[in-house]
């Protein structure tokens, strides 16, 4: 394929993750190696700060400084702004203008190459811009590359930033046990884990089951009903056992018809793509324990520091963030374009872990979600497996920190 | 004084904290070396344990193996489990029984050396002890060890398992705001932080504004009578000024007179100090929020993890948690008996900060609270001053991790 000449632009979209500034460092660094991409910038806010024409210059700000990239790629959250904005349908009024407005500014700022750090959603952008494109005729090479906690993207083993997140909720479960378990009065503890559809990351709070052999007694997922009844008499099971049970639990899961625990999810608002935030499911099980058991119980909500705890990443996790962003890059320079960049688990049964960057076709991959399968859970429907275990543990290998000065992190920022 | 020849026993009281076993191996390493000392037992769950003759051999797990008493040190909450238990009163039937079943134990196993680590009410524990002891005319050399992660003690600088619990509210705190900040729409991030009584925790919460620049933008302590009017115009001041607006409050903030915001706190259980079980502080001021701005509005619990966030100790904490426990046993080899031991502040003004460890009068600290003065809040109530900063930022100096294998921490267990 004939090299494409100019610029890049790069964005972030969606939820922040401990990740998402690693992969934007990769991508960075690889738009750097690359000679067929001129400058490179970054879109403040996403697709919505594009629109805006806010962007700045990347080159002028990591160019031959090695230690400013490495900071960004320790630092959490979205260091370039995120937002949720949908690109609109054909069908919709503003749709014309839309793409009209991106393909102008993309013809100033001679714009060749689009990088698209985004989840499940963000995909849904790239897939749009990139049929647009290739409609209006305008050459250009657009790649997404995955980034969510959640880990429910189609086609990649599992997705940049999930790593970290399970770090976090398997290293504070160690904990959590270990706090929980120096009373001698029965109690229960409930943990809920984010995880609207898919149960990967509370999954991840039992890795301690095949290393420490501290684990959760309960594990609950989204990707089955759950069944009040089932989970009190889990409960008095354990609690005849010993005296304190853990339980760890998705906050999306969903009661068996005629059954409810109080969640609170009413109160919240649906976001921009038609998902309900949910809330409360931690709280509204420990209610439900209180007043069935009648025992002391305790419900935690890890809440946002699952997804932006960088004080405690995991290395493999941030090397596959920065490695998937760098090989984006390469990829669009040799022709790639319309694809989510994918890693692929490489190796063999009973080897060391290892990994390598592919691409697969946008259109298979947006607006899909990937459960937990089935074998992955219990039959009883109430912990993992430990195939499951053994899928999950080389994600959350090795610890990533980010350099401290007076006791705080030094965290990468545009806006200082 | 001559020597006192025995064997000591050491306990674990009330909530844990991250460095409660750092103060553990310091009475274990100071024990070791102290050649009056003979065998050292450790009660299991605290002074509970102790009655029911619950022992165990420290020499033989520790003596010689400083690995053991390193992964110890880094482990969180109580590894020789802990109990609630408040000794009777006089007054009380079971007094009498009580205390000599104590002196009866001790006369078994030989014990002259008695280190209790806890905190307020364990102090009361040491307190009572000391008086019956001395009355009885068992000799005895009984000593508190302070731990909480309030720093509400009287008689100390600060108090052991505060600074790693501050490390990790003011850590968190720094990934949160930067979590927060990735969106343009406005909303408000209120982050509730352990504090019943005292909002030394939550001011700790601010510490990123001399270090890093960027802290919450209100800070609610327990301290000051808070007045939900007042906050609702702080809030909508801040939200003039930038879209994502971050609160830090503690647990603990009691409204003003004929103001209230829903606690929920009527559904925990009092414990048996007394103490009402707080929570939902911030799920209160969450609906508050959303009720009277309609904006975005979102409240986080830093719940357990901030006393048992071992992962991100600090380094300072773990130290003087060590040290203290060390120099403990060996004030009592010397002679020094009913004190608690304490950490003084030892750097001249403008001097790089420096402490020494001693002892005061148990009697002067038992039962009673340290609040954060009023010199270190702001006038308006809604935040703290540079001075409490500055007296805190030296507590959560340097980073302390635990060793990892197989990516998860290798915490210390007397059960395996």
């Amino acid at each position: 394929m004939a090299q494409l000449y100019g610029n890049a632009v790069v964005g972030q979209s969606g939820g922040p993750t401990t990740a998402i500034n690693a992969t934007l460092a990769g991508v960075i660094a690889g738009a750097l190696e690359c000679s067929a991409i001129g400058k490179i910038y970054g879109m403040r806010n996403g697709i919505e700060g594009l629109l805006e024409e806010r962007l700045i210059d990347l080159n002028e700000i990591f160019e031959g400084d090695a230690d400013k990239l490495e900071a960004l790629k320790r630092t959490p959250a979205a260091a370039l702004g995120s937002c949720r904005k949908k690109l609109p349908t054909p069908d919709k009024s503003d749709y014309e203008k839309t793409f009209e407005k991106l393909i102008e500014i993309f013809k100033k700022y001679d714009i060749r190459y689009f990088f698209y750090i985004g989840g499940n959603d963000s995909m849904d952008t790239v897939a749009k811009l990139s049929e647009y494109t290739k409609v209006c005729g305008y050459e250009m090479r657009i790649i997404g590359v995955p980034k969510t906690v959640d880990n429910d993207l189609k086609g990649t083993d599992h997705t940049p930033g999930f790593g970290s997140a399970a770090k976090f909720v398997s290293v504070i479960m160690q904990e959590i046990i270990k706090d929980t378990a120096v009373y001698t009065v029965p109690a229960v503890t409930i943990v809920e884990v984010m995880g609207r559809d898919a149960g990967w990351l509370t999954a991840s709070a039992a890795l301690g089951r095949i290393v420490t052999g501290e684990a959760p007694d309960l594990v609950y997922l989204p990707e089955r009903e759950f069944d009040v009844e089932e989970f009190i008499a889990d409960l008095k099971a354990c609690l005849k056992k010993k005296p304190n049970v853990v339980v760890a639990v998705s906050e999306g899961i969903q009661c068996r018809e005629g059954q409810s625990i109080s969640t609170g999810a009413s109160g919240r608002d649906v976001d921009a793509f038609g998902h309900k935030a949910l809330s409360g499911t931690g709280k509204g099980l420990e209610m439900l324990v209180k007043e069935r058991l009648g025992c002391k119980v305790r419900s935690i909500e890890l809440n946002l520091p699952q997804r932006c705890g960088a004080h405690i990443a995991s290395l493999c996790d941030i090397n596959e963030s920065f490695g998937v962003g760098r090989a984006a890059a390469h990829a669009a320079e040799q022709g790639v374009s319309r694809e989510m960049m994918v890693i692929i688990r490489n190796n063999g049964e009973g080897e060391p872990y290892s990994s390598v960057f592919g691409h697969m076709d946008i259109e298979l991959i947006a607006n899909k979600t990937r459960l937990v399968p089935a074998h992955y859970i219990n039959e009883r429907g109430n912990n993992i497996t430990d195939e499951c275990l053994e899928y999950l543990l080389p994600l959350i290998e090795g610890e990533c920190y980010p350099s401290y000065k007076n006791g705080l992190p030094e965290f990468f920022s545009f806006d200082k």
